[in-house]
């Protein structure tokens, strides 16, 4: 699948027993961000802050290219780091993240945000109101400055006025510095999710005192941190010299509604959200694939997944179905920079360059192919030819979600909807389209189970059905074509 | 493991059909190369010709890296091109490749040698006598020296002379040109490999009429090319105007020696060498592992592989056992260039940067841990670490490959016998010293049947029993510490 | 000469009429600083504000590396920027600018820092004794942090505050931002001066209402902004929505100390320093050396300068002896990166590499050689090496300022005394050491008449004589290597 | 002035006395065509070989960029460089060099080419009879295929037959490999000049035996290298293991022809050729301009040169007129890349980035400004602009050269006559048209004399009269707009 999701957030801020030994914040949250990349190979940023100065250093491309040696300098106690997917051409400040704003009454405030807002034209008109005039604006922008121009008189007040004015999808990372006097130059770290919870966050500590926040609890790991706990929707947790403390955003009530794409796609399949490990997520979207697909026992002889997202749901059709698991599709491991490959290099497809067929396991063979999801179909039908071009017999193409039809307005790059496939085209003809056998899509209901939500109390699965969660009636214009 | 083979080889000549339609031999020499990057990450290099003029461009790092925007610019017929591992510090012409020399009474040739030569004592000496000072050489300069300076009137004769007064191991892509007239710049593209056939090449056509030649099969599906065959050990394969001929060396019947390595560890799993697939004799590897440790299927409740190389036999010691197959180890596809980490970062081990575990499949249980093979032991001691830090109650270790007791002179970089743990510990004494509860070698016969060939016969497996198919006296001192 | 000035200020700000039309703010900074490059070339950065958002970029090497194509992205309408001399090694936050800091109680501040203090183990306890804790910290940084901690309420106290409290040579550029409300994100440009003057610094306006800060005047051409006035010693000039305003520092009556150096070698020669060209300056110096060694004029045959900042000096030489002036030493233009020639590259000597002796201009010939000082007395015995080489019959070097004897401690990179030959050598020996026939210094009284200062009221002249202008108890230790 | 010759060459060939003690080839000519960037800075390339071998490594832009640590690593005893002012796009063979083929019967040639050849259709329809299809070919591909087809068995003969065949201007550095045996890899370097001699090239040598040629004699200095003569016209300079020996061209007798631009503009003041010194001959053209226009003695208070060609001249023009000589205008040294500044940066014309008025020596006074020539009249009027809003109450405007009437075929970059100002204006509309008082060339008689040629034997001047000394009906049609 092609999906992408704009990014991944990243925070750490030293204890005062480690600031003592080490200045590394920067170090750590490099190495943090890194095991983030899945989540936005396009632009990085750092900020690194002591609550008096701040550092920022930004870059394009992935980690190891925006940084090179350049990582910021600033021996600060706190780091918070931001990869995102898309560069919009480089040339937008509002692009840029971390961002970084001045707070009227003390300090600034530095933000990472993934996701998306849905009331930007309220959030416009109010800050307009306020004598801000805004000639273009991000929407992460517009909630920081929401921050800047509180007037409360405390960090937790600011935070909250800023998060309680807007809607839609946030999980955030911020510093806050106070300034030099009387705090000397405290500087606090935020990590906040939006009441609905679209967004993962996740809170871990480290053995000295230190806390993390990352999009993903795989960062953790990398870094050594233990996982306390998710960061809730609807949660503010604040990390300063007097510890750690949760704040709630007041909102009307409303329904959780965790995004099922970050379990069927764009987690690493070693993190854990809500108590789930993805992985295992995907190996149940597997097995229940094969369960509601009982014809296939006796139609196959192979089961093969797309690399790498399709593998656990392969493994668990396998061992549902009894049909032997192999791979079938190599991945070229180099592949992933190809847009500096030398202009007269042979124009191949991505898809061509990435993926090359195992022959030997497919020859002859009827083969069901598993794969997380399908947007526009080229994909597909190009991987499906490569198998029959391997010698394939048959090709049952199974999917371990169900047919994508509705555009989604709160992170996901799938915000046009004519580009979906299956939003006009029946299944049979997107079958024919990408040239498979059969066609199989796991049903809404098993998706749900497969991530432990029935009875769909959690996610939110809009992309499937629908029915959106917020009001999106702010956002839901054709946008830009650069989207 | 951590083995390292010296390098990747590739070569491209157009049909006299296909370079009047397009002018692409530099483009399809870096898309086969391309192909092959997993033989050598350290510098590549690209020679393109038209049999009168040479371009050359080489560089350092990975193959996006050393060309950049920089392929080579002349519009030749024929090109070739090599990735190499290790740059030696990168100062010393003997080790960029491909290299070229002029030839006495006609043209040039142009060479990209795999392999490491075994007689460079007598090669020098050979050299010296025919008046050839020559301070500093390499094993590949010298087997280009010795075609440049044969008395041989043909391009075959040249080419078998330098071969036959070579010994050792060597897979070369070879490019002749003769000069303008009376040939008008013809060229020739020529495949040899060693009599005994140590290393890898397979040869591949296009519809087109135009030839390829590469390393391993899944460069000829890179670019599109149909196998062939692969050159026969004691071969050389002539491409020119004229067609394609073979040419056989003259040499005292010798055994074929084929590296067993290529199939437990280098190539890639979608290549096929000597009609076997790799996936497939790694997949019997595992089950003949299985079936050789019986006891385990009782002792164990998980089976998951060091990826990427384990993956294959993982696979089929589960099938073979019966115990269930799980990813436990998540693999940071974006290290791999972490040199270039700033160095601000927090020095994490390379193995815990890129090697992430899936505590949720190894939690509480025992789990058999499938790895390619055991160099000096220091990457296995820390992945067993890792598996035990996620909950894994037990860690049998299992190796696809028997113990690594001698070193390899045919191009592989264990030439140094006091790093092979196996060589100086007992099993389990290395058993010990890697903290797995139990450590299970595959057999030296488990390990030919699986690779198709019970009697040894088509086998260099001397770094398992020592026994050398060559004279290595005159390379088996210890060498300097680059190697 | 090989004396080394720290960096070189610029700052901008766009008047409201300009920022609704374009949005050129790091553009221009970018454009002025290119015409102080000569000021500092190993590295740059620019800060760019709105009031209330901040963007910095920095980078090592000429600012066409340091930038490449990553101007600060953010379109505010104020901008500094610095380039300087010495990076020190990279590593440490005090060495990168502008450097920037939250204030409490509103905003932020950004400094660009040309010169060095003297106070600053006072300015360490004083900040200590607040509560700051410091490591590590630059003199700049400290400065900024005076500021940052000031208790004044508005603007111009806080600035005034933090100037008051320190001591030493600074001329700065600053920049502060009041956050969003009730300011709507103000931003003041500010420049300011030590009390002596010791650097300079001047404002320039643009047709369009917008204001220009600058090192020298040259970069107010660069960018096309008339010249206004320097700023005073002693004064800081507040730019801000409501105009330009001047305020005075409250401190004991001081003498005015500008260094002469500027006039002598740093500064452009189409710069204009307190009314005095120093092109003229150079050519005044010029004349009265020919003056004060009158004998020349009969033993000499031609005037050669040491280029490029000993070409007006010695056409005013030439004048005034009626020696006729020659270039006799052309400057290789590409040189000044020889740092990243290739390693293999034969290993010449600066001086060679970018000086070659114009023979037919020197052969046979009695030459007056003219440069601006002797530091160390290699450069200059290379030179007179070179001259006779190239057939000179006689050296007479003149040079155009007395022998420096004194470290500087306001910024010259000359603060250990014993790498200062004329502090340790008589003129005699110097002479010997660099091989020169004569050799005349101008005096001190011909070097201040020249500079339009013959009482010394105006200038700094303490490397020639010793005499501080400040307090320097606590700077005149022995400095570590790096100085 | 703008005008643009195409390159620069140099050349070494080490005695084997050097070649024992050190393998600094590469460095050597590096250090050398450093000495020439002058002549061309989109590109350049270096090949080194010893005889048998051959490594090239070329690259766009500044040397600097061009190589960064990137020499060739072949330790060869001989090397040839070039730098050429145009890329054309850098996609075509053709345009880089240094360029290599292989000659038939033995070895190769490697050639870097100054100049522009006048009989290319001639010389493909040559190549074409022989059997040699070119789609695409530049005139110095078709020279270095001349040589390569030439049936001659010797190396002279080859050399020789080569250059007998083509007609129009070059300077040439060759490398001549034979192939090891019988010569063990014996390398020649060779120089050659057209029998007209349109280009410079002169002969230097080391004190250990070693030979080096190179465009201009400024690069034999900086190699340390004795200027032992020029190469004659019509000659080819032979240097190998016997030593140095001198073939003469086959020619009807012809005229000689250097161009006199070389004095003029593109030669390094320090250089030497055909025994004048360039800064002299310009000396000597600013006292002839002053001759010829004796009225401005009474009209003019300072001569101001545009740096830096115009120096020696107006230092001359001071001498012969008593007007004093003043810098009016400096240049930003750090100017030459901007074609790197960031996208952001202001546009401003690169004459007004490169050069500032000194406004002090200019303010209301009547400037006499040289320049070397006028080509198209645009930069000339926008430095006249910048010496009258300096405040120059009056701007005489003297050229060291007659007006440029006719396109150049011989190399320089002025083939397109609708591009010669003075080719449709008459002097009193160019006058205007630049915004000059008064404007005064020299005349070609003039010309003549400082350049030591009264007679017009020796020089080419056919821009300024149209006479060409070779027949140029091939290549006088209008040329595609790259030029």
């Amino acid at each position: 699948m092609n999906l992408h999701e704009k990014c991944g957030v990243f925070g750490f801020r030293a204890s005062e027993k480690r600031f003592t030994a080490q200045r590394d914040a920067a170090g750590i949250c490099y190495t943090g961000l890194f095991a983030l990349q899945h989540r936005g190979q396009e632009s990085a940023g750092i900020m690194v802050t002591d609550g008096l100065h701040v550092d920022i250093e930004k870059g394009a491309g992935l980690m190891v290219d925006a940084f090179r040696a350049r990582l910021p300098s600033l021996n600060g106690n706190c780091a918070i780091g931001h990869v995102r997917y898309s560069t919009f051409g480089g040339s937008s400040f509002a692009n840029i993240q971390p961002m970084m704003a001045a707070i009227r009454g003390g300090g600034f405030i530095g933000l990472a945000h993934n996701g998306s807002l849905t009331n930007t034209d309220t959030l416009r008109r109010s800050l307009e109101s306020r004598g801000c005039l805004f000639q273009s604006t991000s929407d992460s922008e517009m909630m920081l400055n929401m921050m800047a121009v509180s007037t409360a008189t405390t960090v937790d007040g600011k935070i909250l006025s800023g998060l309680e004015s807007v809607e839609g999808a946030y999980s955030l990372v911020l510093t806050v510095g106070t300034g030099l006097l009387p705090d000397h130059g405290s500087v606090s770290l935020v990590g906040a999710r939006d009441p609905h919870g679209f967004r993962p966050l996740c809170l871990g500590g480290l053995s000295d005192g230190s806390y993390v926040l990352a999009s993903e609890s795989c960062a953790l790991d990398a870094v050594g941190a233990a996982f306390i706990r998710d960061v809730e929707p609807g949660e503010a947790v604040i990390i300063d010299d007097a510890g750690i403390r949760s704040l709630r955003l007041r909102h009307r009530p409303v329904k959780r509604a965790f995004c099922v794409f970050e379990y069927i796609y764009f987690a690493r399949p070693d993190s854990v959200i809500d108590g789930l490990n993805v992985w295992q997520s995907r190996h149940r979207m597997g097995r229940r694939l094969a369960a509601e697909f009982d014809e296939l026992k006796v139609q196959a002889d192979v089961v093969v997944p797309v690399p790498d997202t399709g593998i656990a749901a392969a493994l668990g059709f396998s061992t549902e179905s009894g049909i032997p698991y192999a791979e079938g599709l190599i991945k070229n491991r180099y592949v992933g920079r190809t847009f500096i490959l030398p202009e007269q290099a042979a124009r191949k497809s991505t898809v061509e360059m990435k993926l090359n067929p195992l022959r030997e396991n497919l020859k002859g063979k009827r083969v069901v192919m598993i794969d997380d999801s399908i947007v526009r179909g080229t994909t597909s039908a190009r991987i499906v030819g490569l198998l029959r071009a391997a010698g394939a017999s048959e090709v049952h193409m199974c999917v371990s979600s169900p047919p994508i039809t509705h555009p989604c307005y709160y992170g996901i790059d799938t915000s046009i909807r004519k580009e979906l496939i299956a939003s006009y085209m029946s299944e049979n003809d997107v079958r024919q389209e990408i040239g498979a056998d059969t066609l199989h899509y796991l049903t809404l209901p098993g998706l749900l189970e497969s991530v432990g939500d029935p009875e769909g109390q959690r996610m939110c699965v809009s992309c499937f059905n629908g029915y959106y969660p917020t009001d999106v009636s702010e956002v839901s214009e054709p946008k830009r074509s650069l989207f």
